[in-house]
């Protein structure tokens, strides 16, 4: 079984189950195996950090009962928010932070991170923000106080496409990998270009390394406040050196939009 | 001293402080009596229920120390993002839920609610929506499936207009009082007449009962669905019935706008 799911990874931290920790895995394998009835084991197809959102995060299990399929979605999501309700205090009012938006079936081997032909990203940012913004908006964009020159930016963005190797948008402490080239399918960045901006970036590719779409963005940030030129990704990226990239965006702007198959 | 707040009432249990509870009355006097080496004892104008929001919330306090008044806003605010930071284990990235907008010289004697002539509420409902703002807008407005009237809720909202016993529109449980005699200044609701609709309903006035906003949108609400006539508004006062009245809409789509003095 295949699910597609959306969250708001704000109060959650991240993805992966961790003991003693509130994770979105542990907290959907949680209620799962208390819905059906029998231990259920996620496999996740992205291990997102504390404060990042998904939009489609995918997650495998294996489901030899007898629930259908097109059932367990509402199943999962009406003990979604009852627990969410009984725990908030606030009770039937309460919306889960987590919710499937669809369950399929898949053959019995397939897995959501293996299976995965890459991914989709989307990083919001947000200028000149008002004090409404700023606390209303603040687990969900990356607040910027000055404008941002988003022609620039997406001049920039275009030279992550193709493969390259991106040592240089690597933080230390990920998983253990085999090689840091990847593969950049499309990045660009879209926004108004002055006013209080709302400005994305999306960039899809076979694979990212820890912290590599926030590094991404903390330099097109960079080069959007003219602190940088578009023409010196290039030059960062053959560097192969993460002093040489821009800062680490917070983690509360990104969003996994979507996996592909 | 008189503050201006903006507040997301997500996390919090209401404005009131409680023993055990977290509230934003509670959060905020620790962290200023942190910051400020004194104990710090606030009188905000409205005891905001579990889950509403602020945009300008009023609470003053006794300030007899030598800070200036201009600095206040910014060491508070500074405060309180460490705070989150800290509680939330995200660090720097954290930022505060609470944010104070001003603050502002007042009389000795001046008290945020009882030199108070009023305040407006803003009530935000979102229909047909997507899944994404299910997630993600989930504790900031009320989600109703079907399309709603707004020109038939606004015609509604006309009839709250001026001085009326709104018996029917409060709930027990809330403070004593000596009438439930109150004026509205103005009632209006906004919105796109289709699509996935943004709708606000704005409404001012001298006092407000217990749970009066939420009960007027739960009825408005119905006016919108056709159930019931924008005209039936009028009896419905005149009954000084609760059971006359619609549902409660839920807190999350609240939000005390401003306060007059």
């Amino acid at each position: 079984m295949l699910l597609t799911i959306a969250y708001d990874g704000s109060t959650f931290h991240g993805w992966q189950k961790q003991p003693g920790e509130r994770t979105v895995q542990g907290y959907l394998e949680q209620t799962m195996t208390k819905v059906f009835g029998r231990e259920i084991q996620l496999s996740g197809t992205s291990r997102t950090d504390a404060g990042v959102h998904a939009y489609g995060q995918r997650a495998s299990f294996k489901a030899d009962f007898g629930i259908p399929t097109e059932k367990i979605a509402l199943v999962v999501n009406n003990a979604l928010c009852a627990r969410e309700g009984s725990e908030s205090g606030r009770g039937g009012y309460a919306k889960s932070p987590i919710r499937i938006l669809k369950a399929e079936d898949v053959p019995p081997d397939f897995h959501a991170r293996f299976n995965s032909k890459g991914k989709r990203y989307v990083y919001k940012i947000r200028t000149g923000a008002d004090a409404q913004s700023l606390v209303f908006e603040r687990n969900y964009v990356y607040h910027v106080a000055e404008q941002l020159d988003t022609e620039a930016m997406n001049e920039a963005a275009k030279a992550f496409e193709g493969e390259h190797d991106f040592k240089s948008f690597e933080a230390s402490g990920g998983n253990p990998r085999e090689t840091t080239v990847r593969r950049i399918f499309s990045a660009s960045v879209c926004g108004q270009p002055g006013g209080m901006q709302r400005i994305e970036f999306s960039v899809a590719g076979d694979g990212f390394l820890y912290n590599m779409v926030r590094i991404m963005t903390g330099t097109l940030v960079e080069v959007g406040l003219g602190k940088r030129k578009p023409e010196e990704i290039g030059d960062i990226i053959e560097a192969a050196d993460r002093q040489m990239a821009g800062h680490t965006a917070p983690p509360n702007g990104l969003y996994l939009a979507e996996v592909f198959y």
